[in-house]
């Protein structure tokens, strides 16, 4: 048989849920891990352990028999990379024309604004007197922003004190990333929007969801979003259609949103599988994993109907229980669909989720925050 | 992490398609495989390459760390794997005095008729004398059987002549097989249906389905069974509740019936995931396979409830297409689960399925059928 290979940078739980869509399809999925006991590396149907900055890994994960296409599971990709898979003939998905989009977000404010799509109010400041100015025509709060390198919640930082952004301006200064700040978004509450694009256009939305976040982290996913006017999801599917195609985008594309009053403003970007489509593989016809798959691979993308009325995904993050697969006796909830990551519990870190469906919205929240409490360790909510 | 280790005996596409739900539990899924190539070998998240009547192989599968439980994906299973696991001390779900009633069609037979479940009429037959007495008291037609050994309809022979047994005999008098003879039974439609059974006797059924066999072959599943009666229903899970419980099966028991006006007949018995039960990945809240493994680990079941009001699953057998992966190129209905199972095309073997979720039956089946067809590499139906 010759199997599709699909090579993967990064080894975390996106890769590891890449590989059930990858096994229903026979596609062969050989995932770049940074470590042996990497989430994905037992899920995975080919290893390659080693780090993006190395360039003996990427030539193993480029080696023949030649994957037919690269993606990613991060934005944190060394230009090399990009270089690498050029040379070796094999194509990038998503390309780094559109990847720096979601690794800086300077390039992504900056394009935001000039596609006319809804963004904050930011700047660059590489000063604490800019910061300083753009905090007293902001009402004394900003938040700050590492334009590269952060992730749930780390590189943002809430301020009111212009001194409090020394230490990462000082950081750019000596070659750090540089640094932006945004007005702090009087939102009612945090949307996403996920769309899948092909190479040659075809974009296929999801529906759009409510994204709770904790900390900076995403902990409940509402699938659809709850009291979501039309206008406002087709607003939603405007504006991710919009970047995908702009930015040419192929694979699966995120898009954060805030929502104010009736109003939707761009959050932040993610190029690849994203928490807030976990709900997806339980929850619709085509999981964001699969349909990323269809899209790096160009194939005919399929359905994303969702499957029940209401979809909540709850993420269960590092608590009170050291070894999570104990939890499996203890969630006796016949609609709790338990997905664990294989990672070591660490205080806060995402280690697994819980997804319900059903026709009553409450009972169904209800259901998948006991479910994730008991997954965590902490007794049901 | 500790995560439970299932090892399976078999590398098949029913071993295969245990690896994407283990993924998600966080259970590693050991298998048992005839060869490197085959179906399983690629997706399992550790592999040992061996028969199971091999003794090393065993050893191997079932070596520290130690599996948490032992189960099958076919049941053709020698004794001594059962000796081998006990002396482990690693328990095998389903245990032989369960799974000899799925290898021995005398003693399933003998069994049914204890238990007092509709059996066709049948016998025990040693000579040809045996088949033509048989034969003549049943229109001069029936259905002769060896024992063990047969699957997708081989070792099963419609005959009108009794001396088209003799072969069968003379193996069985020398060593081989014993051979049995059953009534043609008038049916009208063949059903399955599936239930699973936790080791302290919990048993969760899925809905009935019909079965289309061609050439003794499953072609085409439809959930739930249509136009079949509620009564028809129940007492379709009353029958397997029964054998489950009866003859202590853990894990998913399939049981193969014939519709016959409005009785149900036994047809044949499997104690594990079943062909009948593929529908279930898609279409259900708990898959056979994700079921499956909670069940031999005495994990809580999950709900079976479907997730649409028709499912129909489509087998791709082998046909034209010698690489089906380029096929999921040409399979453009939406809709269309495919699934692949990695296994080299042979022109009528099982090689993959395709999964159509729908409210109109009539549209569900077409597209099931058309997108089959297109994988097999005959075109559109």
């Amino acid at each position: 048989m010759t199997s599709p290979i699909v090579a993967v940078v990064g080894g975390g739980q996106l890769a590891r849920m890449m590989a059930p869509a990858a096994t229903a399809l026979g596609i062969t999925l050989r995932v770049l891990v940074e470590s042996p006991t990497a989430s994905a590396a037992l899920a995975a149907h080919q290893t390659v352990v080693g780090l993006p900055g190395n360039a003996d890994a990427i030539a193993a994960l480029l080696a023949e028999p030649r994957p037919a296409v690269v993606t990613w599971e991060h934005e944190h990709i060394p230009r090399d990379v990009f270089d690498a898979c050029e040379a070796a003939g094999v194509p990038t998905r998503p390309g780094i024309g559109a990847l720096v989009y979601a690794q800086d977000k300077i390039e992504m404010r900056t394009r935001m604004d000039t596609l006319g799509l809804p963004n904050p109010s930011w700047r660059i400041v590489t000063s604490v007197e800019d910061v300083r100015h753009f905090l007293s025509s902001h009402d004394g709060v900003g938040v700050l922003k590492t334009a590269r390198g952060g992730y749930d919640g780390k590189g943002v930082r809430v301020i009111s004190d212009a001194a409090q952004a020394a230490q990462w301006l000082d950081a750019a200064a000596n070659g750090g990333p540089r640094v932006l700040i945004e007005e702090k978004v009087p939102f009612s509450r945090e949307l996403a929007i996920q769309v899948a694009r092909r190479p040659a256009g075809e974009v296929v939305p999801w529906r759009l969801v409510e994204s709770l976040q904790v900390d900076g982290v995403c902990a409940v996913v509402t699938a659809p979003a709850p009291r979501a006017s039309a206008l406002l999801e087709r607003e939603a599917w405007t504006i991710a259609a919009t970047i995908a195609a702009k930015l040419d985008v192929v694979g699966v594309l995120a898009v954060e949103l805030f929502q104010v009053g009736e109003r939707l403003v761009v959050n932040e970007l993610a190029m690849r599988p994203h928490n807030s489509g976990h709900w997806t593989i339980d929850g619709c016809v085509t999981s964001q994993f699969e349909q990323h798959l269809r899209a790096v691979l160009d194939l005919p993308l399929g359905a994303t109907t969702a499957l029940s009325p209401w979809t909540v995904m709850a993420n269960v993050l590092g608590g009170e229980r050291e070894q999570l697969e104990s939890a499996l006796a203890d969630v006796t909830d016949p609609d709790a669909k338990v997905h664990l990551y294989g990672k070591e519990v660490r205080p806060g870190r995402k280690v697994g989720h819980v997804t319900v469906m059903g026709a009553d919205l409450e009972d169904v929240q209800a259901r998948a925050h006991a479910a994730a409490a008991i997954v965590r360790g902490g007794g049901a909510a």
